[in-house]
């Protein structure tokens, strides 16, 4: 297979509900794109969402970062290539590529993705499914981001906490994967996105929260804008750690 | 002009984190849609956000009735139509029809918008506007939903309460029409969802809030699935009021 056929592009306009204040595109919303081209692309090569549910099997996300020298103006259009790096016995690397309307590279993502039996909630071994299949489309496109790092939260009392509500809950019935992203985000002041923006943001996805956990933000300032948030539900187990760093 | 030039069409479709957990794409990310619609019909047209930005107008969404049979199920295909019902000298009533995979209607909505110049915040005669080009576009495709009605709420001590966030916040500053509404469906219990679904909603847009507003939220128990709602900021100014009913 010619590496062209390895990388799927999708292309997006940053709509107008889907820019912050400063009129450039969310990372919660880019975190949703990133996410459904991942479907996108599996689902084109036959290791999709839907294929999978078939069999009760399910993707699930391990961690994702996100480094973006700049984030698409409203209306602009942009496009997100996507290709898998690396494929383990229970984890793949899925890689990403975020192109602006002149397609220069504007940032890249990298995530870690599980397969797991909804019925056993057990890993599925990668290399079985489809005989292996997945590998053929094994990639070396270069991803010139560093891989997502071991993230460790000290703080000890919350900054903040809600209680999960309908909006948050996606169709499995666990709390979804890019809320988190726009709750942590919640965390700090509209006076930081004024005169910062995030250069990388990095997601460890833990376990599930569900309609009505009481989620609590733990937050640490590293320095040099460096922030490290561990959310934990009904009070003491870990559901995900980010780490945010802004220039 | 043909009639059929009036109508926009526009592809969209429901993808997984814009899924409720019952897999059914969610009432926010409809109304999204029908917004950005409302944008595309009108940019192709000439008297879109873009056009009237340059000259330092903009539109402003004044009311929304959603009205559907059905939603979309998560990877279904659907689309939605729009075209101007009539024009005024300080309003125009939008209309939309969303039709699921196969064509079928399976809802309608309807809206009000005015413009308003940016600098006054005074609103701007539409039929002066390009020497009121937009009346051309006017259009007489059926919508057979009630118009917004009306909406009163008694209730005096709010229901719920939260701050706006960073991610409420849109490119004009205020928070966004769409949130408000996620955050209204937040009120209900899933429970509710899990065996009703929501048949109309409407939506009276009074007011704008803004980063750091306390919004409150009163809710009418109207009787027969009817409930009222009314969100005010920092305790008393009326922000908007929504009418939403279940069956």
């Amino acid at each position: 297979m010619s590496e062209n056929n390895k990388i799927g592009t999708y292309n997006f306009v940053a709509e107008p509900f889907h820019v912050d204040f400063t009129g450039r595109l969310t990372l919660g919303v880019l975190g949703n794109h990133l996410l459904n081209c991942a479907g996108f692309h599996a689902t084109e090569r036959g290791f999709g969402m839907a294929e999978l549910n078939e069999e009760n099997y399910t993707w699930v996300l391990s961690r994702l970062a996100v480094d973006m020298d700049e984030m698409p103006l409203q209306y602009e259009p942009f496009s997100v290539q996507t290709w898998v790096e690396n494929v383990y016995r229970l984890f793949t690397d899925r890689n990403f590529a975020i192109l602006d309307k002149d397609g220069r590279k504007i940032g890249y993502a990298r995530s870690v993705w599980a397969m797991i039996s909804m019925q056993t909630r057990k890993p599925i071994d990668l290399l079985a499914i489809n005989g292996g299949d997945i590998v053929n489309y094994v990639c070396d496109e270069p991803c010139p981001i560093e891989k997502p790092s071991r993230i460790k939260v000290m703080a000890t009392e919350p900054v903040a906490s809600l209680t999960a509500k309908y909006s948050d809950i996606d169709i499995n019935g666990h709390v979804n994967s890019i809320r988190y992203i726009e709750h942590i985000l919640d965390l700090f002041p509209l006076e930081k996105y004024r005169t910062q923006r995030i250069r990388r943001f990095e997601m460890a996805y833990v376990a599930e929260s569900y309609y009505g956990d009481t989620l609590s933000f733990f937050l640490d300032d590293d320095g040099n804008d460096v922030y490290g948030v561990e959310v934990k539900k009904n009070g003491d187990e870990t559901v995900c750690r980010a780490k945010v760093i802004f220039e």
